[in-house]
């Protein structure tokens, strides 16, 4: 007879997990990049340079670097930070980590404990929300407008919280290419965003990690690199700007907070090789690729937003992001884009339905997340096309294509 | 004014890391390996050729095979572990993760919760350890002779906690060059396991990140393919048999236990690169390499266990192990480890102290663990003369080394 392992399970242990049966053949769904982007043959060339130079190496964990990851990593990091961002950091100040993700648990696992609060962008990552919901820590959602968090609605929250004598444990955001809105916080709210945290005595969780993908390569300087406190906790990625199946992500932070995350970074180090190759990769070729990846994914933009104009019509509304890899749009009021999900997802259509993506339901229910880096042109036209058909057999929206109102 | 994170950090999070100052000049700790044993040549022909034929997926999470990780590799595995240790599974049946300690974060994550209680081996994986004890859970040590975990012992043990109403979450074993003492628990010994653990409904956690590194090549099959209900969760690591640096481990467990521990997962995927490489890699040479492997750790050992004889004479008892990358000394019972390791660190040489590789302190208190995989040769003599140097000063013992006794 089979052992049962049902008994032996803690209480509040998540569900399975599904078996998987492939990905959908139109997917609008996770932080995937377009395959054509990928600097392949000079990714190889690093590759081979690398580990013929100091490939032997790999027989130690952490290289020779040490536990804070590959040292020409966050060399070129420091310096890719100062010019891009302004953030002024040495290599001592950056810890590699397993992708963003890995950072959001560091970050999470040195601050917080069940019953605290936090403050986030109302709208919001996923992957963020439900970090926090497992932790069992209180989530306050502040609106954004088009600027990104609106920071009357901040100031509102943290004088609300403190009048319950509640200290938020952080500020979460992602100012620049938000996500799921896309909006950026420019440097004006950057600097009343400072002067809230500061008045308040709450830090700053800055998760940067689109921020590379902004359209017209200009971007407001780090919050990390604005703040006089040293109050700001600063994570990235490249992910989004090489390779997502390239696990490495980093942290820039005061060595107080550096010294406590480091001390949960009980993995032996993250993947050497991965960073090795982006290493020697990065230095010489991460400042000519990053445009040429923006100039792929702003032509995939274009198509998205094209074809929802032709498939949905003015029941598809939504800003033109200034960069990043996805598209938050609004559906009509009667669309619960919960049961959207399924239903497209049974036909091969993946979307991210909007109570997935905010901390409030009532808000996000008519709303949905596209991405639109993976999937082809016209797998992203076929794809539209399909789930204005779905749509439209559920919730009777968009009205038939022949008569759909078109975007002004 | 720097802001203070001070106050904001959880009772009872780990305090913080110390800055790392670089690796000791003789460092007889960490599961690092042979600079010269990595197949460097090999690992960079797959690198090419992987990377060349597929390296476009890395714009994809998971790449093509979903969450479970990169599906040559496991089937590499599938295939290898049948070979090597009679376990009949599938690629559906593995889980690649960040290297087996990610493996022993997403079991016990599956199975554990604060004031619990397992089963361990008394000498025992510090990295197993400290997980348990930050997890608030009762470990209960079972005493090892020369053949391994003592089956008396373990009867014992669980028929203690039956009449107190425990039910233990799992025995923990390393049975195939267990960590520290490097002994193998023989086919009789393990179908004695297998039965008890039936009897008192515990499964068996297995951990057989070392069972590659005997230097005859044969080993006992594994506890999951001996087990017949079933209740056997199975890892391993790629670490000790390419390059720890590589952060590859993997979990083989039925679809119950898999299932949850894979709903734990919340990385995005393991490093895919690192994933590909291997697989690449192992299919053609992982069965012509680690026989090689083995011959230079084989003589690693035989250097170490020399130089002990000349530096330590009979104060240095140990066993020869069969297999691995360490050995578990016993030096004379006035000698305090702990105090040891302080004042070699001092001097460039780093040991594991006893009473961090057990959960009895008593009996491993002038014991240590010293892993000769890393040192060369000449570092491994000079290492040992200055360690016994120390050792004397410290403690008076050994003698003199024109006087010492040498071993029989």
């Amino acid at each position: 007879m089979a052992f049962d392992f049902g008994p032996l399970f803690p209480h509040g242990l998540p569900g399975p997990a599904a078996k998987w049966t492939g990905a959908p053949k139109y997917n609008f769904t996770g932080g995937n990049n377009d395959p054509d982007a990928v600097p392949l043959e000079d990714l190889i060339q690093a590759a081979q340079s690398v580990l013929a130079r100091e490939g032997r190496t790999l027989s130690h964990y952490g290289l020779h670097s040490g536990p804070q990851g590959y040292r020409p990593l966050r060399e070129f990091l420091a310096l890719k930070l100062k010019r891009d961002a302004g953030v002024v950091c040495s290599a001592e100040d950056i810890l590699i980590v397993s992708g963003s993700l890995q950072a959001l648990d560091l970050v999470n696992g040195a601050l917080l404990a069940k019953g605290d609060t936090v403050i986030v962008e109302k709208d919001n990552y996923q992957g963020t929300l439900t970090r926090l919901t497992r932790l069992g820590v209180n989530a306050v959602g502040i609106p954004l407008d088009q600027g990104g968090m609106r920071m009357d609605a901040l100031e509102a929250a943290l004088a609300d919280l403190k009048s319950r004598n509640v200290r938020p444990k952080f500020i979460y955001t992602i100012p620049t290419v938000q996500n799921p809105t896309a909006t950026i916080l420019d440097e004006g709210r950057r600097a009343r965003l400072l002067e809230l945290a500061d008045l308040y005595g709450v830090p700053i969780f800055e998760d940067d990690c689109y921020s590379d993908l902004i359209w017209d390569g200009k971007r407001p300087p780090a919050l990390y690199a604005m703040s006089r406190s040293g109050n700001v906790i600063h994570i990235g990625s490249f992910s989004k700007s090489v390779a997502p199946a390239l696990r490495v992500g980093f942290i820039v932070a005061p060595w107080a907070a550096m010294s406590r995350m480091l001390a949960l970074k009980t993995d032996a180090g993250s993947g050497a090789l991965e960073q090795m190759v982006l290493a020697e990769y990065c230095a010489p070729h991460f400042e000519g690729h990053v445009p040429e990846l923006r100039k792929a994914l702003r032509a995939k933009l274009d198509t998205l937003m094209e074809a929802l104009a032709e498939q949905f019509g003015t029941a598809a509304e939504f800003d033109e992001p200034k960069g990043g890899i996805f598209l938050w749009v609004k559906l009509p009021d009667n669309v619960d884009t919960l049961a959207l999900y399924q239903k497209a997802l049974a036909s091969g259509v993946a979307i991210n339905p909007g109570p997935e993506w905010s901390t409030d339901a009532a808000h996000s229910r008519s709303r949905m997340r596209l991405c639109f880096a993976s999937p082809s042109h016209e797998e992203i036209c076929e794809g539209i096309a399909l789930l204005a058909e779905i749509c439209r057999k559920e919730f009777g929206v968009p009205a038939r294509s022949g008569n759909i109102e078109p975007r002004a």
